[in-house]
């Protein structure tokens, strides 16, 4: 039998979601915390990796299990799993798949993420965004963001040592919604390649500064080369915000 | 010549906003630092008080000094405050009062604070929320707010040892939101005293579970005593969301 569940993290302390020795990670504390409450080893599979201080709205993991967990224990998983878990990690839902196939990883079909810029100082969002309070060009940006809509190949903003075996995406949505004192940068696609979202903020914001021209963001973007657009920029100021399935693919069964 | 910042500040490693000795206050770091910035011993008065771990989004205080700001102090003590201040105070502008007398506490005509109630374990509110996942009927807190604006003397929901001359607050405002997640409640009045706000929510939620009936918060309101009404909720989950002055008598100077 296979479960779902759906969480949200504070990636600040963690070496981001996938399980590696010898650091501490998202998945990692997850699959200790199931694994003692069912009372066997379990291996999860997230919908997606997310790098070290790198947050989640949303993220998505599935394991399978040998015998299906009784109705007592599919009501009181989320509540014990939240109680075993340390306050950065929220468990928000268990659910069956329809399709008892369904993989987390594979059959998800659109990703978004979201990236927080304070345009002014704020207590409140320290460790969720990045401060940037000198001034930006929102209409290059916007050009910028749109602009991105057009391509599909990114391998100018895929980290190398990624194991992508292609650097094709279709971008479902990217575009900034300017707030007072917080500007947000919304990016969707059917996949993501390793890095892709911090580096196309970066490159965004050399244009915001002035430093890039749209035309040199179009030529860095079709050049195929990580060295032709902007620095990554910091992880704290991103957020996995959803993950979606084919519609009916999931059942909440912990309600 | 008289000066007003705005400020916004988790309150979660303060003992609350007011300096008082052998413990670390909002109002002594942020007196420290513009002591040293204006090379002189420098006293703030804040709008208002709030207790040991509160929040708060907008917060105000005021400071006299002997030679007025040069034009680029002016502009640049924001900005240099921010950089002496930790990441849990930030400085959001500079103000000069239209009426040189205009004082912080004295003339602030509105106050108002936010509650904040998380419904599933969020990462991301960690520390800035109450968690409270179990039933609450929303129906019979809506009628508590609501029956609040009824009462103007809330004694029996002032701290004891507080130094209010007059339990009399006008509630200008008072009630809940239900967002998907994350519940608050929202109160303004003229004036609180001391530990209203968090006394107010720790009744409601007496009421939201079944605890009390209204009648009972009518009658327990009405007998003036701190020992009829709920505990007080945490601290971390309320903030000072604004601090109002009469309309036009701060004009900002830091821009």
């Amino acid at each position: 039998m296979r479960y779902f569940i759906q969480l949200a993290y504070d990636g600040g302390a963690y070496h981001g979601w996938q399980a590696q020795p010898g650091s501490t990670t998202v998945q990692q504390r997850l699959e200790a915390a199931l694994s003692m409450l069912l009372k066997q080893p379990t291996a999860l599979v997230g919908s997606g990796r997310t790098d070290a201080g790198v947050h989640a709205c949303q993220q998505w993991a599935h394991w399978d299990q040998p015998l299906p967990l009784s109705p007592g224990q599919q009501q009181g998983l989320v509540y014990r799993l939240n109680c075993l878990l340390p306050a950065d990690i929220g468990i928000q839902g268990l659910y069956a798949p329809a399709n008892p196939g369904l993989h987390a990883r594979y059959d998800a079909t659109r990703r978004q993420y979201r990236y927080q810029i304070c345009r002014t100082k704020n207590p409140h969002l320290r460790g969720q965004s990045l401060l940037h309070t000198g001034p930006l060009d929102t209409q290059a940006m916007d050009e910028a963001a749109a602009c991105l809509m057009q391509y599909t190949d990114f391998a100018s903003v895929c980290k190398s040592g990624g194991n992508n075996q292609t650097t094709l995406c279709t971008l479902l949505r990217s575009d900034w919604h300017y707030g007072p004192g917080l500007w947000t940068y919304t990016v969707a696609a059917n996949r993501f390649l390793r890095g892709m979202v911090r580096a196309l903020v970066g490159t965004m914001l050399l244009v915001g500064r002035g430093r890039m021209h749209l035309d040199e963001l179009r030529a860095a973007i079709e050049a195929k080369d990580r060295s032709r657009t902007g620095p990554a920029a910091p992880p704290e100021g991103l957020f996995l915000e959803q993950v979606a399935y084919p519609e009916g693919s999931l059942i909440r069964i912990d309600e």
